[in-house]
């Protein structure tokens, strides 16, 4: 029997283990999730991880951020590292071959242009200093990102699903559900309510069709859909997706 | 017999095409490069593949941004993902286990912290603009990164070797040179052009005596320093680091 997963990180945003968390919940495993359990023990947890003290264990190097996984003697970070461990243990990508590598790259793509560039919106100038304090230069970064960087990346993923030479139905590679598809999910979901105009905009002018389609398709999966209607969904609030009016299509 | 492996980057800068540059010179494998042997012919192929009317081929989804690598059939983007391919094929890394996702962890770290925000110390605000047109935004970015993101992310390596439970010798995992050594010496290297007085600085108060050791240990490997000393390492200019006085430790 294969030991429980447990994801660690901060309580109280959906954040970058919500990745994570969607794969394990289309996957119809069994995880361990203090952050959404028990906030004070997620936040220690995290703390204990990151400590500029911590060297690790006897089986694992230290983690310098989370979203962390635990699954038995392992321990691992990096968004797109837990996703593809996850992902390929549980038909959500192929274990090895083409496939692994391909949607490797997928995530990570929407993951940089996405997600990332997305948090850098925000934070433009100093991870550490608060979005008050940057908030002239957040002004112009969103502004660049929502004239170039976003069609450029949901361009992209619309050329992929459209260019698609094998396998049926609204998936970014092949005829089946991959963790490509939720990752990509989860990044239109966090920018429609970061930049509701923007992407409201995207969304009316039909170019990128395919990449809605997705978005609405996974939503749609049994296991997604119940997900999102529990508690264990996590509403947006001050984390990787913002909403500031004042950064949205402006 | 496996095909030659294909770099398809841009020409004139090392950017991140020369993290799978040092994999595939430590690996001593056979590599086809045209940066390095006709800019004009990796312009143009560069171009091709990022061009937004391209669709991929018959095995391969599109690309959104080089460096690419060409195997055979495979086509496969994300620097990343580039070196978990072929490292894993060339014992640079496992090819599964803890191992495999430990040195995707470390790649993932090194290349977030050491070499992507490295680059945004230049272009804070928009990929797509010079850095004239963002000189004092790059100037307030720059000052956090030297003060607290450089010594963060050194400090954490300092903690993988240090906190190391298995295998001798400077390196970041086990007993042998992983490509995640690799990633590091480039970052270090990289960083040393860019930021002099700042990484003088992070060397001289002897507080992380074991990333240098193992930068040094990196840079004395036989085919490494043959490498270094060939024609075919490109010096830096405009691309990931860059040199700029009013940016270093002021």
């Amino acid at each position: 029997m294969s030991p429980t997963y447990e994801l660690i990180y901060w309580p109280s945003i959906p954040g970058r283990g919500e990745f994570i968390r969607l794969v394990l919940e289309e996957a119809g495993v069994e995880y361990k999730d203090n952050a959404v359990v028990d906030a004070d023990v997620a936040l220690k947890e995290v703390m204990a991880h990151i400590d500029a003290s911590d060297t690790g264990d006897a089986n694992n190097p230290p983690i310098l951020a989370p979203p962390i996984l635990r699954h038995g003697d392992l321990l691992i970070s990096q968004t797109p590292n837990i996703l593809l461990y996850i992902a390929s243990r549980h038909g959500l990508a192929p274990s090895d071959g083409p496939g692994f590598y391909h949607l490797n790259e997928l995530a990570l793509t929407a993951l940089d242009g996405l997600s990332n560039e997305a948090h850098d919106t925000h934070h433009p100038i100093a991870v550490g200093d608060y979005y008050e304090d940057q908030k002239e230069e957040s002004k112009r970064r969103a502004a660049d990102y929502v004239k170039n960087r976003l069609p450029k990346f949901i361009g992209y993923f619309e050329r992929v699903i459209k260019g698609k030479k094998s396998g049926d139905g609204p998936w970014l590679y092949g005829g089946n559900l991959t963790y490509a598809d939720l990752v990509l999910f989860h990044c239109v979901d966090g920018l429609r309510y970061a930049f509701p105009k923007a992407v409201g905009k995207l969304e009316s002018s039909g170019e990128y069709s395919n990449v809605f389609k997705l978005y609405q398709a996974v939503k749609d999966r049994p296991r997604i859909k119940e997900y999102l209607g529990s508690k264990r969904r996590q509403p947006y609030s001050m984390g990787l997706y913002r909403h500031y009016p004042e950064l949205d299509d402006v």
